[in-house]
Parts: C-alpha cells; sequence; structure tokens
C-alpha cells in the first residue's frame, strides 16, 4: 500500500482565496497569504532594500505551502500557492525550507484531536531544516545561508517559514537535510522523557512502544549510549529484524503476542522505564509492569487513531480507559507517572535548547542518528500520512520541498481518482466494523463495572482483562491494512 | 510541653506475657521473647560456643526492647525485658544497639495507619546505630566491632537487633552514634526523591514542606550540593533562622501565610519539585505549583496525622482530598507525579546500597550532616513521639539506648499522673473539635462537587478553592499545640 494515494492538489491562488478564505471576493488583488502579520520592523539582512522597492518583490515573491483546510482525512491537506514575502520582527529568520518532519501530532491534528495547532485554515509541521534567507534585527546568532533545524509550534510544511531565531539550531557537519529534518520531534522527545523524567542509569530495563517508529528509534539508539540498559521494542515481526539491529534487545510482536507476559518471562520483576505513546488501557499495563523507583512515561495516544477521519469509538475508547492515579498508589509502589509532549513545551525555549545541545553532540560522536523511512514530495503528503498512520514506516517519513517533476506529477493525478474510489470503500467499512462495534456495548459495559472495583485494588487481576481489551485493540489495525 | 509526658513503662517479662502474648499462663517460665525465630544454622563468631553451652546464655541473656502492645495513643509503646540471646540465620548479624531514629512512619504505625510494621505486639523502629556483637555464616563483609548505621523494616528500638548483614553500613570516620541513627530513613528519602525522581539540577528550584523537619533538613542539605537550587522551605517562624543557616533561600510561616501565593511572588513560573509529605489538599496545590517538567513527589500524608489518637476526621479528610490525576492532563502539563515512601522499598537493597554510598561519601566530604534536634532515653519514647507529631522539632529525634538514671526515672514517674489528666483533657477538646468539623460537612459537600467539575480542566480555579481547604488545615495543628 501507500506512498501512491491522493496527492496533494495544487490549487492556484485564486481558487485558494474564494475556498478557503472568507476575505470578500470584490477585495483587490488580494491574492498574498502571508503566515506573519505585517512587519512593523522588518529588515532583511542579504540585500536590505529600501522600503520602496520592496512593494514588487512583495508581489513576484511565492511559494508552496501546505495548509490544512478543516479537519478530516488525508485529502484536508492542500497544496496552495503563497504570494508575498513574509516580513520579519525582530529575533525571526526566513528559512528558505528543505525537508520536513511528520509527526504523529501532525495526524491527530488533521482530525481535530491535536489543540496545540491554530484552527484551520493553516499551515501545520512542526519541524523542518533549511537554509536561512533573511535574519530580523536584534538576530545576532545566525546569518544568511546559515543551514538550520527547525522546531515551531506549526507553520513548517511549506517551502519557505518564518520563525524565532531560537527556534533554529545550526545543522552539525556532514548531518543531510533530510536527518535534520527528521531529528528535532523525535529526538527531544525521547531525550527529555528518558534523561529528564525517566533518570535513566545503566543495568535499568526500559519497554518502547512502536519501536521502529520515530520516536522509538530515537529512543533505542539514547538507551544505547548508557551502558548495559536491556530495551524491549513493540512493533509487527516484519520490522524486528531493523530495530534488533537498532538496538532492541526483545523484539516483541504486539500482534500475535502479549507484551506484559513476554516482558515478566524475561524480567519477572518488571521494568525501570516504560515509554507509552499509545494511551488507554495500554497505559494501565505499562504502569503495573513497573518495579520499584520505575518510571511510567505517557506521551500520547495513538489508540485515538484509527482510519483516516476521527473515529469517535476509539476516541472514546481511548478516553474511557484512560489511565488514572492516586498519590496514595504511586508511594505505595514507589512509582513515577509522568506526561510528556513537546507540543506543549514550545515556550520553554531553554530547556530544548539543552537539550538539543546534548543530542546534536550524540550526532557528531556518531551515537544517534536519524532513520530516514521514505522520503514523499509535499504533493504525496496525504500518502505520508497514510503510511505513517498505518504504521507501515521504520523510522521518520519525510516530506520535501522539491517539486515532483511533470510526469510523475500526471501519473499521481491518474491514480487519484482509483484512489478515491478505493478510500470510499475503506470508509464504507469503516462504517460496518463501526456497527459490529455497536454491538460490543453490552459486553463493555460489563467491563466498566469490574474496572471500576478493580481500581480500587486488584492491580494483579487488571491485567487479565486488559489483555482482553488489548486484543480487541489489535483487530483495529489489522482492519486499517486490508 | 513535650520532653516530660508519660515515660513507657518498663515492665517485668512475666507482666509482659500475661497482657500481651498469647501463650497459655501456664507455660514452663517462658520469659524470652526473641524477635527471631529460632535459628537453624545460628553461628556466633565471636566465641563459637559448643551447642551444649549455648542454654545458660540464652536464659541470662537480656536486653531492654520497645513494644507497641496496640494501636493508639503514646502510651502503647511500652518498654519491656526481652531475655534470651537471639538465634542468628546465615546471612544475619546482630547489632547492640546505641541509639535508634524516629520517623513518622512511626507515629503512623502507632495509630495503626502504616501497613509495613507487623501487627502488635511488634517492636518498631526503621533506623539505629550500633556495634555489631555476632556475625551469622556467610557474612564476610561484617566482623564483630564494626560500627554500623541500620535500616531495617522494623524491630531495631531495642538494645539489641539481629538484621540481615546487607541492611547495615559502616559507619564513617567521626561520625556520632547520634548522627548515625538520623541519617539512613531521611537521608536516602531526601536523595532518592531529588536525585532518582526529581533528576534534580543546578539553577532549578525545589519546595521543601517541613523544612525543620529529618526529611526537611536532609533534602535542603542535597539542594546545597547541586549549584544555585533555589529552596523554598515551609516552616513556622519560629524554625526560620535555623532552617535558613541550614540552606533555605526562602523561608515560609505556613501558619500565617498562603504559601503558594509565596512561591508564586518569587518564582511566579512556578517550580520544579515539589516534596509533598503532607498529602491531602496540599498535593493538589502543589501539583499546581509545577513549571513544565517539574515533578510532585509526594512521600506521605502527614495530613492524616492529627492528635495522639488516629483521629478519623483527619484521616478521612486527607483520603478524601487525596490527589489523583489523568495520564491526559499530565501530558498536556509536561508533568510528573511520584509516590515515594522507603518502607515499601525494603526489599531493594541494591538501590538502598547504591544510595547509602553516595550519601556517606557526601558526609565524609563534609557536605551533608544530620541535624540532631534531642535524645531521648527509651523510657521517654512517649514524649519523643509527642515532640515530633506536635511539630515542635528541628533536626531529628533520637532515642539512646541507655538507661535513664534512677534520681531521673522517678521524676518522669512523679510527672506521669499529671501528664495522663493533661492527655485526657486534650482528647476531650479534640473530640470538641470534631464536633465543630461536623457542621462543615454541608461546605464539604458543596465543595466535593466543585471540585469534580475542576478536575477536568479548571485547575486555577482550584487553587483558589484549595486556600480555603488550606486554612482549615492550618487551624489543626495550632489547636494540637495549645
Amino acid at each position: 500500500m501507500s506512498g501512491e494515494d491522493a496527492p496533494a492538489q495544487q490549487q492556484n491562488a485564486e481558487e485558494q482565496k474564494n475556498q478557503e478564505t472568507k476575505k470578500p471576493a470584490e477585495e483587490p488583488k488580494a491574492e498574498t497569504k502571508p503566515d506573519s502579520p505585517p512587519a512593523t520592523a522588518a529588515t532583511e539582512a542579504a540585500a536590505a532594500p529600501a522600503a520602496e522597492e520592496k512593494a514588487p518583490e512583495e508581489e513576484t515573491f511565492t511559494y508552496r505551502s501546505l495548509v490544512l483546510t478543516g479537519y478530516g482525512g488525508y485529502d484536508k491537506v492542500k497544496l496552495q500557492v503563497k504570494k508575498g514575502k513574509p516580513a520579519l520582527k525582530a529575533g525571526e529568520v526566513m528559512v528558505r525550507v528543505k525537508m520536513c518532519g511528520l509527526n504523529f501530532a501532525d495526524l491527530m491534528a488533521r482530525q481535530g484531536l491535536y489543540d496545540r495547532l491554530p484552527s484551520p485554515p493553516v499551515t501545520p509541521g512542526m519541524e523542518c531544516s533549511g537554509i536561512i534567507e533573511a535574519v530580523g534585527e536584534e538576530v545576532t546568532d545566525r546569518k544568511v545561508g546559515d543551514k538550520v533545524l527547525v522546531l515551531n509550534r506549526s507553520g513548517l510544511w511549506q517551502e519557505v517559514a518564518v520563525v524565532p531565531a531560537t527556534h533554529t539550531f545550526i545543522m552539525p557537519e556532514g548531518m543531510s537535510f533530510e536527518e535534520a529534518a527528521a531529528l528535532p520531534v523525535n529526538y527531544i522527545t525521547a531525550y527529555m522523557m528518558l534523561f529528564d523524567f525517566g533518570h535513566l542509569r545503566p543495568n535499568q530495563s526500559v519497554l518502547v512502544h512502536m519501536a521502529a517508529g520515530g520516536v522509538g528509534i530515537a529512543a533505542t539508539q539514547l538507551c544505547r549510549t548508557v551502558s548495559d540498559v536491556t530495551v524491549f521494542g513493540t512493533a509487527s515481526a516484519s520490522k524486528h529484524e531493523v530495530i534488533t539491529e537498532g538496538g532492541v534487545n526483545h523484539a516483541i510482536d504486539y500482534r500475535t503476542k502479549d507484551y506484559v507476559e513476554e516482558v515478566r518471562k524475561i524480567s519477572p520483576k518488571g521494568l525501570d522505564i516504560v515509554l507509552d505513546p499509545l494511551g488507554g488501557s495500554d497505559t494501565h499495563k505499562g504502569y503495573n509492569l513497573l518495579k520499584p523507583m520505575g518510571k511510567l512515561i505517557s506521551y500520547g495516544a495513538a489508540n485515538m487513531l484509527s482510519g483516516q477521519k476521527k473515529n469517535l469509538l476509539a476516541v472514546a475508547k481511548t478516553w474511557y480507559h484512560q489511565f488514572s492515579v492516586h498519590s496514595l498508589s504511586l508511594i505505595q509502589g514507589n512509582r513515577s507517572v509522568c506526561g510528556f509532549h513537546l507540543g506543549y513545551l514550545d515556550s520553554e525555549t531553554e530547556l530544548i535548547a539543552q537539550a538539543m545541545d546534548t543530542i546534536l553532540a550524540l550526532y557528531r560522536q556518531g551515537k544517534v542518528k536519524p532513520r530516514i523511512d521514505s522520503t514523499f514530495h509535499l504533493e504525496q503528503v496525504g500518502d505520508a500520512m497514510r503510511k505513517m498512520q498505518e504504521r507501515n514506516n521504520i523510522g521518520k517519513i519525510v516530506l520535501t520541498t522539491e517539486p515532483m517533476k511533470e510526469e510523475e506529477l500526471k501519473k499521481e493525478e491518474a491514480k487519484k481518482d482509483d484512489k478515491k474510489k478505493e478510500d470510499k470503500k475503506k470508509d464504507d467499512k469503516k462504517k460496518d466494523d463501526g456497527k459490529k462495534e455497536e454491538k460490543k456495548k453490552e459486553e463493555k459495559k460489563e467491563e466498566k463495572k469490574e474496572e471500576k472495583k478493580e481500581e480500587k485494588k486488584e492491580e494483579k487481576k487488571e491485567e487479565k482483562k486488559e489483555e482482553k481489551k488489548e486484543e480487541e485493540k489489535k483487530e483495529e489495525p489489522k482492519k486499517a491494512e486490508n
């Protein structure tokens, strides 16, 4: 599958305006959609043209940009052309974007499940790599021509991005633009979880879910920087070879085996750190796997994602099984429960800069290296998202701003119609599945009652029931792959 | 107050047996109550007497021991005489105890609120210092005459204690027995909380409640081993000078000021670490004070303690306001919530040994040093517990196994009757207070409803309401002091 579906439409600016902006149609030739408000103190370090010379450039300057036009399926992210050179405020830089990283939060955002992305229409994208094209006033440590990694709340999936200079980091010698776009979110996330919340030390054990994903691979590499750490990694069997080579000691196929049981076989006392991107009942399982002084670090709710549009059932289920813990239970278990999401940490520039410094040093020492799964053109963003959501990637999925060649583009267009039909079929199937799930409602009510009883004390018994739930959960991704 | 109440009764062995043991009275002269079961492979390294020579020593060997005879007030801990030399199993050592440390868990245990102490009759005591008097088989790294610090689940408040050799640590040169008895529980607790769960680093900020208590002083000293850490410490005003000298940067009188407000004045963004020994509504407050990547570490429920006997209202209130958190709330806040209690960690000898090694190294470097508040005789254990519970100590309260001189003892006996009457008065007052609290029930029902609403999202508003609750709480310790 994947890699061949629903290329993002390239629209002309006139279409854009009529479809997605709320500007009155009679507005005179307002074809530009700059991301930033008009600059109050704009400066272009390169040429520093006089103010009266700017007007023509603002009109001729165009760049392609991915825009989330509304919440929904993969086709909600459209390729548009923006006009007008963005203005720079003090402290900002303009980056000519080369590559962009794709993250789970982008998938959540498209479905309207991520509150850190401003409302559509909006350009998504939390990380990219590129070259600085202009610097604003008061920027002293960046200059035109610097190759940088960029981390931002949003707005990076386009050819030109304006960001605070503090959100950029100089690329180390020898790092490719692909690597640079793949690094920030995954490695900072893995680093802060393992070393700040997790306080990872030699001889400890770590469970890494989705070990073939971006964070999974980053976490595994970072675990390997500490001596004698045992890494348990879950992934489907086809990915085991790669993750084992990458440093996972015990690869577990979560689709055919109960990972709790597998971990207990090898480490009966449990684990020191559990990284949990799944949420729902998996968080409970992770908690029950902790040793004394163990840390559960929750950093997502991937279980909420099922299908390309918001699946209310999956969302409700994940919410319903959401983990909650009492402080006295933590005391008696000597345990720690942490939550992490880089998207909510965007104002902590200093913390992030510290983590990034360390990670880039590890890169220079050859201790970490992003693994690129595949690179898609901006026109193929739908395929890229689908590949990630269906968990068919091993490592990072990256978008390149390099335009597709014309013949490639024509092929994609031809496939588009076929794919749309296929998508419709899948959606219909989802609906059927939904109906089946409805039938299980009675069963779930039963479970609810039991769970409440358990929450009070009997954690061990809980594991068994959760296995049941886990089985249900496993069925879903399988369906999605059909 | 304090220091002069209810000396523990010294009972003769016959009394003991009739009062607290369930052995039939006709049993032949079974005056010995060894703590350990009969040894299967007992060895006495010192003299290694032949088996047939042991019988006489078992009869002549006596030692004084504090015994919790049932749950309740200070007088439930009685001084008894045990007979018979305890037998040693392989891996165990016998320690001639010099000093014992007093901990909050001992106070909780006396009221039946600490499930790690075996049921009465039982000898409490989690830490002591002393000299090794005999070593069991397979013990290679301890010898008779070694001065040691001891950490054990219970059973150390007596003149002779038998413990696994792994629970003993060689005292550094120059350390007094008082210091050695004061160190283990408080410093390991503070160390593991700050450095394992807390991952304390330079320039961070820490809130230390009960900063004049044993853990509070240990935590402050350990914070001072990291550069530029800001310590906020709560204590009543009379203790501010001492805690400030000890390293607290901002001493806050929690009895007259709202500590949340005081912290926010100085550190508007909040704190990196909150150590919470209080429980109940204070845990909520601590959570709301956390910065992104902040850690709340809960390690007790001192708010449950009110008065010398179990105060069901205080217990219920603390339970009722017990903190619980959802993983999605942790994710959105980038926060960590941890629970710690050394008593539940007693099987983790390796973890504890690592922490102890580091702490003893810091002691040798002069960077940490237990502060002794006062030393009581075993006979005065009631006074010692009272002083701690009423928070009249600055630093550690220690028990010495050295017997009281006869004239001192007589004085104590004379005071005993007066004090008993006083206690009764206090209990009556407590009951009255209880009735007053009943009246507040309606108010609390209101609060409950509000709290549920808040838990969902509005954390900020919660702070205001908690201030109210806090005010209620503050009234209690004041009453206890009257």
